[in-house]
């Protein structure tokens, strides 16, 4: 790996203002690689897990839901916050599990990804699940999800329509279409 | 579009907790549709761009940067925030000229994604760009950024090794495998 160390930023101080359920935030006053100082806004969170999951007959399970930042409904990829210790993947299977009765044979990691690093430190796995077998969803009391299963070509036209438009989602779209031109199901 | 009345969460109140340069955090109190009520932590931020730029060459224009939130250097796309009633567009030209001195002929918009929408409204708006022409950039005095040119190859190994890991970049990257398997250069 290349040394980097000319493009550290060195903490000077620490604040922290809010710690929330879900998040905390804290500002830093930071020393610049140019001697100078700034401020970094930071939120921090526990990090997350997503669910490609793909049916026998190339269907992809999808979750429509409201969003408050967004004070919209979009259809989005089952996905979940890990709890405390939780080991990713044992989350995927149970935030697959909750939001749609799906069960699934077969996980691979796709990617792992931080959602907005310029001022968040969220990781979000990204797993593609498949063999997957059908059972009763189990939300949480205050979850409110409507389960879908999307051909791709419906999920391009979700995508169009602005119903799909969240970072994993739109990540999974291009995945999955990879898939399919590598000739896979 | 279908009827997503019965999904949506009403805010009952709303308390700015802070306000900063690049993100305000508010907490909101909302009625679930259950009757229950629940707090919302929402990070509010102005929106950005990214920008997937290709050389005639075929390679991506890709910077290295440090991210105070992860405390780690990494590779991405040249990206940045939207300036007060900047068109997204324009931002892309500006932040790609900018922070890797390349200015491109033709622009294509990928996709407009949140980039976390369990609690952020920040909205990421990908470009295609291509059609390169190499100029000189001009960082802000602040920021300090490493230019490089990467085939995908390149970048795949980038993206196993960790460097390449935050959502917008990954999601190009199988975009422009996408690209690359549909025979476009």
């Amino acid at each position: 790996m290349k040394d980097t160390q000319h493009l550290y930023e060195k903490t000077i101080s620490s604040q922290t203002i809010y710690e929330g359920k879900v998040i905390t935030l804290k500002v830093d006053e930071v020393l610049l690689p140019n001697g100078h100082t700034a401020k970094r806004e930071i939120v921090t969170h526990q990090g997350a897990v997503a669910v490609m999951a793909l049916t026998d007959e190339g269907k992809l399970v999808a979750v429509r839901q409201f969003r408050k930042p967004l004070e919209q409904v979009i259809v989005e990829l089952p996905a979940g916050k890990l709890e405390p210790g939780e080991e990713p993947l044992a989350c995927a299977k149970r935030e697959l599990q909750e939001e749609t009765g799906y069960q699934a044979k077969d996980y691979t990691l796709l990617s792992s990804f931080y959602t907005s690093p310029g001022f968040a430190n969220e990781i979000l796995h990204l797993y593609l699940a498949t063999g997957l077998t059908k059972g009763e969803s189990q939300p949480d009391e205050d979850e409110f999800v409507e389960v879908l299963e999307l051909t791709l070509e419906e999920a391009h036209e979700l995508h169009r329509l602005g119903e799909i438009r969240d970072a994993k989602t739109v990540a999974a779209l291009f995945a999955w279409e990879n898939r399919l031109l590598h000739g896979k199901k």
